[in-house]
């Protein structure tokens, strides 16, 4: 049985549960190695039943079954072909058990009332749980930060090749796709997340998609790219300029960068999000543009590209070694455009590791 | 006030609530026109509140504000800056609503509870609504129906210009790819699933990720893939051959086209959605493949690519007119691969509207 299987077998005998029903994709993933993602929290691929005591069940629909048993041998593969909770009010009885966990997190509130419906039918009790699974996931084994650190080096060239393609005309979304294509050519199984290219005042929306805009010469232009290499995502934003930057551009582009080390130069054990947070974003007041950096400072990246913990305000637990983050600060002007820089560390005892060896627009 | 904010209101009306929380993203839309995506479930990109009298308000994030306002103009832009449980508690009291409907089908259960205690709080009652607006957006209206039929068109224009560029060495992926990347030059939002290229084996994963694989003559290639134009969803499957098919190939080819056909002659407004997959798969199971037809006969298409009705054995209410359906028998053989066509339909009174033009592989 693999260490994560027994790991959690623990977790649930410490909370009195006989089993845990897994349907988060990325948790899925992390304790089956399942690779199936959900279309959607509707239509799900597939949940895990994991006993606290012999064989763990991989239970989806026939869509999945020659995938599911080729990627998780350790799992009994069981389809429900009359619906989830038909099975499920066979197998509880059968396997005993009791009180059954389920994630509170990813579970809908009309799919917990169903499951609720058929578990009194067999006498189970469940038991909602937030952040069980999560919690192994936020310090990453060396064999993860391994493939997290690859999945970051491969950004990086896809975007290096992109960059040095770059020509006033091209269009936003032409930028996205050569990225997005790159990616895909070089081996990633998809974009970590929906590829961000926003030129000129576009870049002040920090969230923009992009358009048909051509940028142009001498204007900021944001790209924010990840992509997901054996499940592991990077995540990277770059602002840069084709031909000079204006004065104005020059500057922000400057606070955005000590804003960013200042948070980087922060990072160890045992230190707050919060304080992190508040590390990078003194230098963004202090230049008077407090107003407008309205999102966190950093996210956790693993399996999923946002995940726990946060660098944010409002994020009081403690960084632990081995969490991997984002640095990200931005300054977005309506109207003007926006500059962020992003990069990847990892939390260890007296500092932090970075992971990117990009450098690209972040000193000027 | 536009008429679909005018029908949501007098159902609400109905139920006696005073408002309701809207949360799922294509909801949002229909009613809003604010075209933002949800990264996942866990990361709101907004939420409608929708008085059943007085101002709609869309609550949403700093990141979202500006493009909030481009395209919601008939709703208050507001800003949850301490999170929306924080705002809800001003807000409910300030409005007057004490009994708030939200989407049980598209809330965590993590979520409800947190709802739950604001609403304690300020003295609201909150009520699990299921399907409400889903039953608004299940007959298009004739503005909608323009829309998806576009949206057909241009991914059967997609499809028929890489369909031509087929030769044996291409691997799945590049096809994939080059799908995807026309979608986006011809205008789609973005493709309305992750497109499906499987070729020889792997078409006996009804849902196959495109890989490594290159084609080789003679073999079945199942290119299942939809774009969104506009917010509406196109959904279409082909099964291609380079060069010729085998005996076998072609007869399985014919099992489905006849299946499909049946399935076609049968939908028209009263019959149930169980009663047209029967119609189609008894087609499957005369010809001996009834346990290679694993999934469902159909489902909707609309702002969703999967959304209500479903034809399946397990559907049982009744066709209305203006439904519009996805009619895709398949044949699955482990080792051997798989055949699948999938056209879309209008549901009319006495019969319905096919909405592709394409044809290819359909009659050999």
């Amino acid at each position: 049985m693999n260490n994560r299987l027994k790991n959690l077998k623990s977790r649930l005998a410490r909370r009195k549960l006989d089993a845990m029903l897994v349907s988060q994709p990325d948790n899925r993933r992390y304790l089956s190695g399942f690779t199936a993602c959900d279309h959607d929290i509707q239509e799900s691929s597939g949940l895990l039943l994991i006993p606290r005591q012999g064989q763990p069940l991989l239970l989806t629909d026939s869509r999945f079954e020659i995938l599911a048993r080729q990627e998780a041998p350790d799992f009994e593969v069981t389809l429900y072909r009359k619906g989830l909770n038909t099975l499920l009010e066979k197998l509880l009885p059968a396997l005993n058990i009791k009180r059954l966990g389920f994630e509170s997190h990813y579970t809908l509130h009309s799919t917990a009332r169903k499951l609720q419906q058929s578990c009194t039918k067999v006498e189970t009790t469940i038991i909602p749980l937030t952040g069980l699974i999560e919690k192994m996931r936020l310090c990453k084994e060396a064999e993860e930060l391994a493939i997290i650190e690859k999945s970051v080096h491969l950004n990086e060239q896809v975007f290096q090749e992109i960059f040095q393609q770059l020509r006033p005309g091209m269009t936003e979304i032409d930028i996205a796709m050569r990225l997005e294509n790159l990616m895909r050519h070089k081996g990633a199984e998809r974009p970590s997340f929906d590829t961000i290219v926003a030129s000129g005042p576009n870049g002040a929306l920090p969230h923009a998609v992009p358009g048909h805009r051509a940028i142009k010469k001498g204007e900021p232009i944001v790209i924010d790219m990840g992509l997901t290499l054996a499940g592991y995502c990077s995540d990277m934003t770059r602002t840069v300029v084709v031909g000079q930057p204006s004065n104005k551009t020059t500057e922000i582009i400057r606070i955005v960068r000590q804003a960013q080390l200042a948070g980087m130069a922060t990072i160890r054990t045992g230190l707050t999000g919060k304080q992190v947070d508040s590390a990078a974003r003194k230098i963004i007041q202090k230049a008077g543009y407090g107003h407008a950096f309205g999102h966190g400072l950093g996210h956790g990246v693993g399996l999923a590209v946002h995940e726990p913990p946060s660098l944010s305000p409002r994020y009081t637990r403690k960084l632990q070694e081995g969490m991997v983050v984002t640095v990200e600060p931005g300054i977005y002007l309506e109207g003007w455009g926006g500059v962020r820089l992003e990069n990847m560390v990892v939390v260890e005892k007296n500092g932090c590791r970075l992971l990117n060896q990009d450098s690209t627009g972040l000193d000027i």
